[in-house]
């Protein structure tokens, strides 16, 4: 158990944007809000999940939508707690506790504003390891868990409630609500018991961002390489290096799909890297060949600041570095691929698996 | 009060047809769903307005989508309940009796399905006097009812409420919902007060869609004109009589929209009808000039048989005659005219109120 405070989240927030692989929100946006929610409510208390009782009620909260809208679609700051109340009306009872869903730079910091708002504390969790586009690709669902109750909330006051028998039917219904939105809307879903977030999701992940982030930091105060600090934190791998060239990007059914060609600089000049997109980065191809595909992940930082590149900020002549980095093994499993892999989101290739790197 | 069975049926969705001005459904599919409900439950008890208490608390029901979807896409039955019932959940409280929010073949008998499955009386009435496309175009919005909380509930188990603060965004979010549920949900919305149906909404609109069932039945049974049997319980004007030739129709956004043309027959020889609608007929145009416009009735029905031709059952090679119908006088009012008149559909001419018929 700590306190969180408003100095603890520019790290938090870096960290997070880089396990978000290039999706998961922005956190600038995200460490604003979440500041807003602390300077009136105070700090934050993180739990660690082995600090929970197994029958805690616990209502995670997110925003849902496509990341370019969201640059510019400012939330209101209530939306996130309407979202949280509408679930707890459907039950009719209150969380006991918040965690995050997906890591990410935007919805790594709404459940702080959802466990300030509320006054509950936040579970050191997140249902991914990473962020993903859709909102079935989480752990809890090869757990048996239901997406629903599930509530969507617009800056406006609307509010929509869904239940649905499976969680793909949550994300088509939600998504939909979403675009009517305006594109973007925060999202409550996935109620769990402590047991099942014991059970299903990834432990330790705020504290994680925060050492991705404040190792990004201090390798910047020291003039050191940002990047392998952070890739020694992640155990990922240096993939490319190289210039942001073309960037293809659209914003539509609700999320920002594309794909950036990176030109080769330094050991990898002459080569390309193409990198394919729906919201968070999906496929790393090299020269034709793929190096790195859902879902482990694939991030991108800026060569010289180390700072997190998200697919809504990509752009010509950016100099970024690459990393893999090996995903959370539950994701291996061929339930795992058959939610999260290179098949369901329409590629022909075969999933290899980032080999782990030695620490 | 009386009971309505079975027997009834017919003549109701036949008359609720022509009251649909070309939408709110078919009334075969109408009539099969509550025939099965009326079947397993028994009689419905139909109640004037002035027979219910002032706090009697009435939840609507209906079916919202493409009229041309709902034809091959058929109900479960269980969802008119589901929907209602959602509603019962958010409020926490039972219907005490159901009503009609729109005349028409499948919206007049929705109502019936949901008071034999609930087992409550069903109120002589309902909201607009006619149907409409769109969800906020009814009477009780200009009395400043929400139609939230609202429901939707599709033949899969899918289940989606909302709360907006004003039945503009009721429709667009309800309508995104429909659309992604295959464009057909059924509804339950607008809960209302005994007060506000005795205020707000058309007293005793099934009766008039009995009246008019049967006397096109009777009328073609004893081989007179069922059209202008129709046209004399409506207080209608014959305006065209032709052969439907070119049909232009195209299911976008959860809207059966597009134009027929009829080639004059008889004392219209040699002149040319344009129909234009959104799943209902919204604008009658004779060589050029507009004879009839929302929010009056532009009822079409088969010229042989009386039969009332929805939008999407029009088709080219039938001989049809085309009544106009004075609206309930609320929607000559600058606010109704606002909510549903020609320029809230995109067209510039002026609405001119059809005259009364001297019956």
């Amino acid at each position: 158990m700590r306190e969180i405070t408003a100095e603890n989240l520019p790290d938090l927030a870096r960290g997070a944007a880089v396990l978000g692989t290039g999706g998961g929100g922005d956190p600038f946006v995200g460490r604003l809000l979440a500041q807003q929610a602390l300077a009136v409510h105070g700090p934050v208390t993180l739990l660690d999940v082995d600090e929970i009782e197994d029958d805690a009620l616990v209502i995670p909260t997110a925003f849902m939508g496509a990341p370019t809208v969201m640059l510019e679609k400012l939330p209101a700051g209530d939306e996130v707690l309407n979202a949280m109340r509408a679930i707890e009306d459907l039950l009719g009872r209150k969380a006991t506790h918040t965690v995050s869903i997906e890591a990410g730079g935007l919805n790594s910091m709404t459940p702080f504003v959802a466990a300030a708002e509320a006054g509950i504390p936040l579970i050191d969790a997140d249902g991914m390891g990473r962020a993903f586009p859709e909102l079935q690709m989480l752990l809890p669902t090869l757990g048996g868990v239901k997406a629903s109750p599930m509530a969507l909330a617009d800056e406006r006051g609307n509010a929509v409630s869904l239940r649905t028998p499976d969680n793909a039917w949550a994300e088509r219904l939600a998504r939909a609500s979403t675009v009517e939105m305006g594109c973007s809307a925060a999202v409550s879903l996935y109620v769990l018991t402590g047991r099942q977030v014991k059970d299903l999701m990834v432990p330790g992940t705020m504290t994680l961002c925060e050492r991705i982030g404040r190792a990004i930091r201090e390798a910047r105060e020291g003039h050191a390489d940002p990047v392998a600090a952070a890739a020694e934190v992640l155990g990922g791998h240096l993939v490319f290096t190289g210039k942001v060239g073309d960037v293809l990007r659209s914003t539509s059914g609700g999320f920002a799909r594309g794909s950036a060609r990176l030109a080769g600089l330094a050991g990898d000049a002459g080569s390309a890297l193409e990198l394919s997109f729906q919201n968070e980065n999906l496929v790393a191809t090299r020269d034709g060949e793929v190096v790195v595909s859902v879902p482990d992940l694939i991030c991108v930082l800026d060569t010289d600041t180390g700072e997190p590149v998200t697919t809504e900020t990509l752009r010509y002549g950016l100099r970024v570095s690459v990393l893999g980095v090996p995903c959370d093994p539950r994701w291996r499993t061929p339930e795992g691929l058959a939610l999260a892999g290179p098949g369901y989101f329409g590629y022909e290739h075969a999933y290899v698996p980032l080999p782990a790197v030695e620490v």
